[in-house]
């Protein structure tokens, strides 16, 4: 190490570019310093002293010491007041801070630079006894929670005491000898439960503090909302030492939380709340509840114009809607923190697509800047207008994060995860919500607290989920231990079915309708742009005309998968398959499969048509043939009848069906290899309806899809039934069609001889399912229990079957990719497993160069605009 | 087609180098007429005519039919006779012949040139009427079958008609009258059957033969024959015509087959049979009992003298055992066909060897000249070739592990186990067999499995222990509850005895007589001689002492593959076992841990004391748990008694361990992720027993493998675990060792990523079993069924859980080769799967460089033969 390296900086000497190394809020601080604008001054200790610490066994080097040291004494000078004085004592905040924001997370200290002799300096100085003496039982509480691992709770009990033995309701109601007292008690009860002395020495509070946020770095919570949030690569979190101002000097001072623009909407208008005589985390904590920052202007006008002044210049300097924290100290205004404000999906298309129009950035930082993830938003459900026309509103809070939440009331995040892992849909309802409550509140379809605001935690972090929220409805009171609510007369029990509506913030006290969104302009804009620079195709897995019509309003150019099992569970359909499966030779299976053919011609017709020209890839019957017989007792004696066959007979069949490894078993390509007789059904259904088609005039190209492909005589074997059957078709309807006959590479061999299958294939589709389920041998149905264990102990970073393993079965894609392409040049490739609607994997479908992703209608939005990402 | 080229040669114009052009007959024929044997003259028809037949869509070019007329014309002159002519006519006989010899498999016409006329010129010159118009109308009557189509059985059934009508008893009583009106009833029976004439033209019936000749390359059974033995890239089969000598011209003509050397024992002595005044199909035919070559030496001194010589002559020359037919006609020897002939595996190895001795070959030929699969009936028990010619096949399975088993009927492992225990030889008769088998199986003389194919446990297991086991007969049906088996209307009960005959898969319903073994001194020294020139090291598939001492005593150089899940199940163990799994924590685990630890370390100490020094492969805990938990209810409740739980928490944890796809599910390296404490009881057992031995002097170097591995992060969770404890043990014992820690790759992911692996991993195994399962999405227990579809589709070659799938398989395998060695130049490389005794395999695991391959005891052997083979 060098000893010229420098680790700390105070905020003059940083900028907004060395986010990696200050932290995300460090750099702002930095940045707005440079700026002129009015920052308390302070200096950020790097990422790298985070790293250093871990590494060096959670001690700092002499080097480091020194620097902090250094730019304590410099902010000493600049504020000319000393930490710990008994005069004019300095204070600071000692706050977190990772190049990533993580909102709650991590831990902060504030009012650090009391004790005995700095409390009385503070008291003096500001003519406000009280006031001093609250700070100081405030930083004793938070150092003692945060620093030296007590409970919070137990600084409450602490605090009810002393109101309990004064007679006193509220926190506010204690004045300077009960605060005094409350000071003594903390401090006992940090040497009874700790062995350990209240440090006194600022220098001494200072460092732990700095440490303990190092420390919260990798703490659970931490640790989950980056793997939540796919955070990684980064040393670890920045610490910003801040000289301390104060809302809390009385009526002229206060403190707030503004975004420039409206993070719900999107909306071009301030946004914000602020409480008087506060310090910020009054406003944060949601106890007592803020006002709206318009407000603001007729209380305190110079402020207010200054801050508007402050906001016009932060927003065109960084060209994003600024989230900021401010304070005004006896009438001067300070920034604490700005920040990109985190914002809903509809807020994020909104403001991408006004600061184009407003010249601030240009279409591909717009198509950059919305979070794919988030669009989901805007895609799924909102209460069914109608539905809610007359239904009673239970009651009504602040519309904290959008969408329609319907559930069962739980009141636990342990429940939601429970209940959630059982399938139930479940609401969490807390009075607020903390970081522990993360993995409940992604269990629940929606959350609805009891306190707090707009910029509460649970608004921020459901606004981050994309996750409906109704925050702060205060009428709600919450039975914590009894597990149920009330607003006024009515009870909602645990389990009894509640609907949130966080674009209004009201509750319903029964489950209403859901109807799908609609789409704003501003989103289609932006769809029209990332269309414009997207290099991959965006197809649809759609079964069904109806999937196939909602994906071409979200802008589907195709179906990429068209499974046709799923069409042969309806009504009189799966007789005839049943049959077929309990023939006893061709004849019988060829019988019961003329009654499917027309059926599945229909059903073909139908996606044809709705699909109005664009390629539809219909794939041949995948599963194994066991999964169309029924399982019980009962259903067996029924199709016995209905078939007129023995129980026996059903028994048997199932019995010489049944599969020890159904997934590696006998089915896709193979099932044909023993009854070629339904692969030539489902040409022929498949080839009459495009013939029928094309008598109307309507151009059709079915992509017909061999599934299961491992060898190249498998793919040979089915592609030549399909050649036969297709062409006998066409001279029987006297049409000539162009037809395409291509394959899913899905089994690992077939990725590694792509290059033979090429020969016979025209396209090949991925299906990153089956490969990821081979690849790595994990059966989906059975591997979820310990793929949870994995992401626990660290073994994965994401589920494989969520976001595509690029680094093993990738690997088989590229292979597959680069060998198909080698025999076939114009071969078209695809992907249609679930993998095709995950951002991180449709950025590998675009590296790797493939033609198109199909996924689930829903998130063919989401597709389009991540293409266009990857490819800018 | 240049016209210069030859299709056509005459004997003289060839040598046994032409074989793919001339087939080994034809090439055989020309090196003959070069050395000065006498053969009867004629030319061969090239293979590549056959080629262009073919594919000339069943026509000839004038070219070829040019250079047949023109060789004809030469054979005329040299034999000074004519094709049909009516004085002293030319014979021919139309002979097929391939590069690699199939016997049997392709048509052959003889007599060919007789008609109405020559019949008279023939009876004229040989002055013997009975003769000429039996030779016609044995003519007729192969011609009508194998050039016209007819069935054979239509000409019996004329000739029966005649003897019946003359009352005449054998075919030898028909005179020449008789004869006359037999060829009218054949030509009439043609004409009636095809609606064509019986061709008259001698010229006509040679091309329609030629052609037959060649369109028999392509019949079922010689396709099935080259499917089975692996021919291939053969353009396709020659046709020899020849100058027809006679056998059955008299008391001094006569016919026979000899070999140079004993095919069964490979005595070197003269061994044959011949018959005096007859055709060569009389002796294959088996109408008439011929008599011992030597018998010949007083009948015909002359000749047999001669023959004496010839014999030696072309033994010097082919430098092998040849196979030879002769015919004498009316004294004059004539040798018609000479090819190094078939034997046995005793007797192969015997001439290998004797060879050497005699300076006829040199080591490395004598090596390359043993068929290694037939090796596999010398290390086995064999049925009594004489006592199976006559008995009755009951059924037939698949020859899962060559031998023979005699013993009484039982059905379940403890009857298998009970009446050993008291003396009695058992076969094993179950539908399929589980790991709660093995003891079963160690103590029956054989396993039948109904169920499952040549790589289901059953077939796995029994291999493994050397024991003879027919699996998958499918006709065998098995009641479990009252102990018996029914194939057909034939019951076995419980107790009956039954033969088995694993190497051909055979059931007899009856105790026949079998034979042991013995490895003879010949066998030894060819296998010092394999030992010299291989390259691949061989070592063994083991799990207890007693298997690795008979594969010590086989040669194997150390344990490849020791599946410790074996071990599981003896005695008190599973008792052990199964409270582990029930246990509710961590601790309760680790208590029954404690008790499986004592028996483990044993087991250890004993194959480390059989390896004596040489390395062992330990593969930690593989199966999914629930392989160790009970299936009945009986069993349930017994456990539940034993175990004092309820019944309920037995079922629950059974639900809880239930998996729809337990191939792909918990097991191997994932268990030990969720249960670290079954590795630490494993690691400590293995180092703890090498511990102990060193303190005794006995230097062991463990080797540990992480089995099914397909991450990183999986291997370094387990490694670090085996680290620890291993570090843990070394120090309790104050014993420094050397142990190595390595992985299986069997996850096709594992091959991809197999670099990174290399970063932990000191060795790697391949598992070629899992590999393969996965590779191609075919679970073995399911697989079989379909399997056999794929061969007689022609989708397959070769099961691939046999003989181990280089194009696709094998690229993996390649592929982790090479990274493998990219990250770690020494990393030791194996394979474990059931290829590893598979000849093909073996062959490809040196190509590709690993350092050795493991199999069964029994097959390590093979495994020697083939890798000295493969390195010649």
């Amino acid at each position: 190490m060098s000893e010229q390296k420098q680790f700390v900086f105070s905020f003059e000497e940083g900028n907004a570019k060395m986010k990696e190394t200050l932290g995300g809020k460090g750099a702002y601080l930095a940045e707005m310093t440079q700026f002129g604008i009015p920052v308390p001054p302070g200096f950020t200790i790097s990422t790298e002293v985070c790293d250093l610490y871990y590494k060096n066994n959670q001690k700092h080097s002499e080097e480091i010491i020194n620097q902090i040291n250094a730019n304590l004494k410099k902010l000493e000078e600049k504020t000319g007041k000393t930490l710990g004085e008994a005069i004019d004592p300095l204070l600071v905040s000692v706050r977190s801070g990772a190049a990533v924001s993580m909102p709650g997370m991590m831990d902060t200290v504030l009012n650090l630079g009391l004790n005995d002799e700095s409390v009385a300096g503070l008291a003096k100085k500001t003519g406000n006894e009280r006031f001093a003496w609250d700070s100081y039982r405030r930083f004793i509480q938070m150092f003692g929670s945060v620093v030296m691992g007590l409970e919070h709770n137990k600084f409450e009990t602490e605090l009810d005491a002393i109101k309990h033995k004064n007679n006193l309701l509220v926190d506010t109601d204690l004045e300077a000898p009960h605060l005094k007292e409350l000071v003594a008690n903390y401090k006992t009860l940090i040497q009874k439960e700790t062995g350990k002395l209240f440090p006194s020495d600022p220098r001494e509070q200072l460092q732990m503090s700095i440490d303990a946020v190092f420390r919260s770095w990798n703490n659970d919570r931490a640790i989950t909302y980056r793997r939540l949030n796919n955070i990684k690569g980064l040393l670890g979190t920045a610490v910003n030492v801040q000289a301390m101002v104060f809302g809390n000097l009385g009526e002229t001072s206060g403190t707030g939380v503004c975004f420039t623009r409206n993070p719900a909407t999107g909306e071009k208008k301030l946004y914000g709340e602020f409480l008087m005589n506060a310090q910020g985390e009054d406003v944060v904590a949601g106890i007592r509840t803020p006002r709206p920052i318009e407000e603001l202007k007729s209380i305190m006008p110079d402020c207010y114009n200054q801050f508007d002044k402050i906001y016009h210049q932060l927003e065109n300097d960084y060209k994003d809607m600024q989230d900021m924290e401010f304070t005004i100290q006896e009438g001067k205004l300070y920034i604490l923190q700005t920040r990109n404000g985190k914002r809903t999906a509809a807020a994020s298309v909104k403001i991408a697509v006004d600061m184009v129009k407003e010249n601030l950035i240009d279409e591909k930082t717009a198509i950059k800047r919305v979070l794919a993830n988030q669009l989901d938003q805007l895609l799924h459900k909102q209460l069914d207008p109608v539905a809610k026309k007359t239904a009673e509103v239970l009651t009504k809070g602040l519309p904290a994060s959008p969408g329609a939440a319907v559930g069962q009331a739980v009141f636990s995040a342990k429940m939601a995860h429970d209940w959630n892992a059982e399938g139930k849909k479940v609401v969490l309802v807390r009075a607020e919500t903390s970081p522990e409550d993360i993995e409940g509140m992604h269990a629940a379809q929606g959350i609805l607290t009891a306190r707090g605001g707009m910029t509460s935690h649970a608004a921020v972090v459901a606004r981050g989920m994309g996750k409906c929220c109704v925050a702060g409805a205060g009428d709600v009171k919450i039975n914590e231990h009894e597990n149920y609510f009330t607003v006024g007369s009515i009870r909602i029990n645990e389990g009894d079915v509640i609907t949130l509506d966080g674009s209004t913030g009201e509750v319903f006290a029964k489950a209403l309708g859901v109807v799908d969104p609609e789409l704003s302009n501003d989103f289609n804009e932006l769809m029209i742009w990332a269309d414009k620079y997207r290099k991959l195709g965006v197809r649809t897995n759609a079964d069904t005309p109806h999937d196939a019509e909602v994906a071409r309003k979200f802008g589907a150019e195709g179906i990429g998968l068209c499974r046709t099992e799923h069409m042969f569970f309806n009504g009189d359909r799966i007789k005839a398959v049943r049959e077929m499966i309990l023939a006893d030779d061709v004849d019988g299976r060829k019988r019961a499969l003329k009654k499917l053919l027309p059926y599945q011609k229909d059903d073909f017709i139908g996606l044809f048509k709705a699909m109005d020209g664009y390629s539809v890839t219909i794939r041949l019957l995948d599963p194994p043939l066991h999964e169309f017989l029924p399982q019980t007792e009962e259903e067996i004696l029924e199709l016995a009848g209905e078939m007129n066959v023995t129980v026996e007979h059903i028994k048997n069949r199932i019995e010489d069906l049944r599969e020890f490894n159904p997934m590696l078993g006998h089915r896709g390509c193979s099932v044909v290899v023993t009854y070629p007789e339904i692969a030539e059904m489902q040409t022929e259904a498949i080839i009459s309806a495009a013939c029928e088609l094309a008598k109307t005039g309507q151009k059709i190209v079915p992509e017909i899809m061999i599934p299961l492909v491992g060898l190249k005589q498998e793919l040979d074997f089915n592609a030549e039934i399909v050649r036969r059957v297709a062409e006998e078709t066409m001279e029987k309807f006297g049409v000539e069609l162009d037809y395409k006959i291509g394959t899913m590479i899905e089994v690992p061999r077939g990725a590694l001889i792509a290059d033979k299958l090429a020969e016979t294939a025209e396209f090949f589709s991925f299906g990153t399912n089956d490969l990821t389920q081979m690849g790595f041998g994990f059966s989906r149905d059975d591997a979820g229990k310990f793929i949870k264990e994995y992401l626990a102990k660290g073994l994965f970073e994401h589920d494989p079957f969520q976001t595509l393993d690029t680094e093993g079965i990738g690997q088989l894609i590229k292979m597959a990719t680069e060998l198909g392409r080698a025999t076939r040049p114009e071969i078209k490739l695809g992907i249609c497993g679930e993998h095709g609607g995950d951002p991180e994997s449709i950025k590998f479908c675009h590296a790797v160069g493939l033609n198109y992703v199909s996924c689930s209608p829903f998130r063919v939005p989401i597709a389009r605009l991540v293409a266009a990402q990857a490819a800018l």
